[in-house]
This record gives structure tokens, C-alpha cells and sequence, in this order.
């Protein structure tokens, strides 16, 4: 296979879910990769890689790597590079990785538990920093419902730190969510800028937070099957970032 | 004046501080601008705004002010506009507003109150979002030192979506600062991925809190002046999105 045109055509949401590949850029991203459970399918790199140590590190890291478990690592020019970056100014780096198969059936369920759920949140940066902070703040499992943008899209894992490489992350019909919190007993909170301060409500043990599209919010058939509709108390700005705000309900909510 | 060179002009820092002028993109900035107590000093606008109600309704509007306060609206072509512009897909109006005059002398005394500190935070995105976390949550005031990008940079106003317009917002030294703090009594915290966590500290009345840089964190120099180090309770990531970190600090924190 030339890694070149895979990388190329994972940028695609289509190929990424054909191919059950995903594309990870940058020397922190493929750092996290490395050492992570996921499975490397080959890398690509220019040569400003190595002209930083951390990057020849990387290079050298990636080549014991590549050694053991027999993956590809190809040098490729910075015009060939930058025709499969998604970065304005690649490090020169990148690697194609399997998505992981995640389903319901892998979810923990621990009395006490929290789930993160995206209904529609768009904005790749936001959908992130989500998973960054759901990882960080010990939510089991994140859910993304139809409309959130593709959690494998290059700048969510970019956004993510690595995040999502160990973090139970994956992609879900509205259906199948209800069916498995109405199995496990877990309840369900939609955030709104609106609603109740959340603080008037009684904690779930079992908890899954949903949080919606940057304008219009959480979707109307998701909001017929919360519990509750809870807010945080803000004045003077119609609204916080959703990233700020399921930030502060993650932490406020944390088990 | 040809407004349409202020704007192209006012891309720049050193011309905004020195015009003591900046501009507010998109209707949404523009709506929030007109009604805030911010002196307007003219608006450009290009065809496609009046193609949607919601711009219609602005340019109405817009229309109405200048004939009460006396400044100019101005339409230009298309290309003429996205000259001017910041955003790939202009919608059509920005307008040039004064820089309002700020400083420590307008700042509240109030026995308990809250500051928000930002040492050298860079993204012009993240700090966009602290300004509307920051008035959303009740923080008196916001107070960026050298090294943090431009408040009036078109990117944080945008981001801020009309926060600063009225949120206490402005430049400082940290000599200016310390001293401030020390006058009124307010204590400064800074944060840190590795500090002990807040909990652990009683929490003063008056509070100044400290975000640092997005790689490097606070500066050594504000270390030093800082009465704690604080930080989350994080797990699996090495730190949480600034603004996160922040939204979650002033949400724990408020009064």
C-alpha cells in the first residue's frame, strides 16, 4: 500500500469509516500513539522531523517500534508531506492507526459512573478538549450521537492530546444509548443554557451528561428522554463554550 | 477618515494601541457592540448582509444609531470588504469602536471579589472564551500581562462574543498588578498542572487567579508573588484546555 495516498484519503470521514483508519499528526499525537494500546499501521515523515531532538527522538522511537511489530515508517519530501497534512505547518509527522471497535457491551458499569454524551457538538476543537477533559476528570465512556463531528477527524485528535487513544470514545445511534441506559439504570441529564441550576437536583450514582450543538443546543428527542434539564447559573453572556461548560459539570458532577 | 483603511490598518496591534481603536466582525459582535456602552466610530458593511433578517434587522438598526450618534455606515463591494476582513466567510459588517480607557482605578473593592489573571495565554480562541467564562461567572475583573495576545485582537473579540464589552477587561504590568493587590488585599493564587489541589487551601475573600501560557504555564516571576500553587485533580492526561482549567477554577471559586 502507499501510505502516502491512504493518508490522503483518510482525510475523508467516508474513508475512515470504510477503512476503519484514522490519521494521528504531529509529534505529540504520534508520541501518545506509541505508547498506546492502538494498533500502528504505518508512518510517514519528512525530514524537518529530525531537525528537532524531540523529533529525532520520535524518529528513533518509531523505528524500534516499527521493528518489533512490524510496521512501516517512509520518508517522504515536505511537498509530499503537506499534501496529506492537515496541519499549516506540519512537524512531519504522522501516523495511520486502526480505529478502535468500541460498543456498549465494552462500557463499565460501576455503581457510581458518568458518561459524557455529544448531541451534535460540531466543532472539532470543542470535541477535543471534550474528550481531553472527559479523560482527565474520569468519565468512563463518551458517547457521540449523529451530527457531532467524526471523533477520528484529524483535528479532534489533535484536540485530544491522545485522549481518545485509551479513553472508551466511539460513535452511537440515539437508540442504542437508551437502550443501554435503561438496561444499566443509568439516568440521563441534558445540559441547556436554560434550565434548572443543576445544583437543585439530586445526584444520580449512574449519571450520563449530554450536551448539545453550539447553537441550537441538545436535540428536542433527546431532551424528551432526560430526567432532568439542568443549567449553570451565568450572567451577562447568553451562554459559555459548551467545551467551558461540560468542563464544569464533568467536574462538578465527578464520581 | 476612509474607513475602510482604518480597518485594513486596525489587523495590526501597534495600530490599535496607538488609534486606541478596534473591530467587532459579524453580526453577532456588531448587535452586541451596539448595545454596549462602547463609543462606535463608524461601520462598513457589504451586500451579503442584508441578503439575511438577522442582517437586515442589523443594518436597521445600525442605520438608526448613526443617525443619533453621529457616526458614519458605509457600504462597500464584496472585495473591498474581505480586505478589511478576519474571518474567511465575512458576513458583511464590522464596525470600529473605541478601546475603552481601563485601569486598576475602575476596579471594585468590593469585600469579596474575584480577578482573573492571564499571564502570557496565547490563543487568541482560548482567551476569547475566558472573557465570556470570566463575566459569566461573576469575576470582576480580567486582567492580561505582557506576553498574553491582544484583548482587542479581532479574534479574541470574536470569540469573546461581546464579553469585553462590558466586562472589565484590560492590559497591565505585573508591577502595576502586584500592586494593586497589595493595596486592596486580594490574594493571588496561580495554577498549575502540578500545584497541590485547591481544596486544600481556604479560600480568601478577594482572589486574584492566575492562568498561565498554554505550553509553559505561569511565569517563574509570578510564581514567586503568588501566596498558593493550585491545581485539579486530573487523571490521564497531562492537563486540561486553559480555558477549561479556567472555567472550572472560576466556577469552584466564585462568590
Amino acid at each position: 500500500v502507499n501510505l502516502l495516498t491512504v493518508a490522503r484519503d483518510l482525510r475523508r470521514r467516508r474513508a475512515r469509516e470504510r477503512e476503519h483508519l484514522f490519521v494521528a499528526e504531529g509529534v505529540r499525537a504520534v508520541e501518545e500513539l506509541l505508547t498506546s494500546p492502538l494498533s500502528i499501521q504505518g508512518v510517514l515523515t519528512s525530514p524537518p522531523l529530525e531537525t528537532v531532538p524531540r523529533g529525532a527522538a520520535l524518529r528513533r522511537a518509531l523505528d524500534e517500534a516499527a521493528a518489533e511489530r512490524g510496521f512501516a515508517v517512509r520518508t517522504v519530501s515536505e511537498a509530499e508531506f503537506r499534501s496529506a497534512a492537515e496541519t499549516e505547518s506540519p512537524q512531519g509527522v504522522l501516523a495511520i492507526a486502526g480505529i478502535p471497535e468500541r460498543s456498549f457491551e465494552k462500557c463499565e458499569t460501576d455503581p457510581r459512573h458518568r458518561m459524557l454524551v455529544l448531541d451534535g457538538v460540531q466543532d472539532p476543537g470543542n470535541v477535543g478538549t471534550m474528550l481531553r477533559t472527559a479523560a482527565a476528570l474520569g468519565v468512563a465512556t463518551t458517547v457521540a450521537l449523529p451530527g457531532t463531528v467524526d471523533l477520528w477527524n484529524a483535528k479532534v485528535v489533535r484536540g485530544a492530546m491522545g485522549a481518545h487513544f485509551r479513553h472508551l470514545a466511539f460513535h452511537s445511534t440515539l437508540d442504542a444509548l437508551l437502550a443501554h441506559l435503561e438496561q444499566h439504570d443509568i439516568a440521563l441529564w441534558a445540559t441547556t443554557a436554560s434550565g434548572a441550576p443543576f445544583e437543585t437536583f439530586a445526584v444520580p450514582d449512574r449519571l450520563a451528561i449530554a450536551v448539545g450543538n453550539e447553537g441550537a443546543g441538545v436535540s428536542p428527542t433527546l431532551l424528551q428522554h432526560a430526567s432532568a434539564t439542568v443549567s449553570l447559573p451565568i450572567r451577562h453572556v447568553e451562554s459559555l463554550n459548551v467545551a467551558v461548560a461540560t468542563g464544569i459539570f464533568l467536574y462538578e458532577l465527578r464520581v
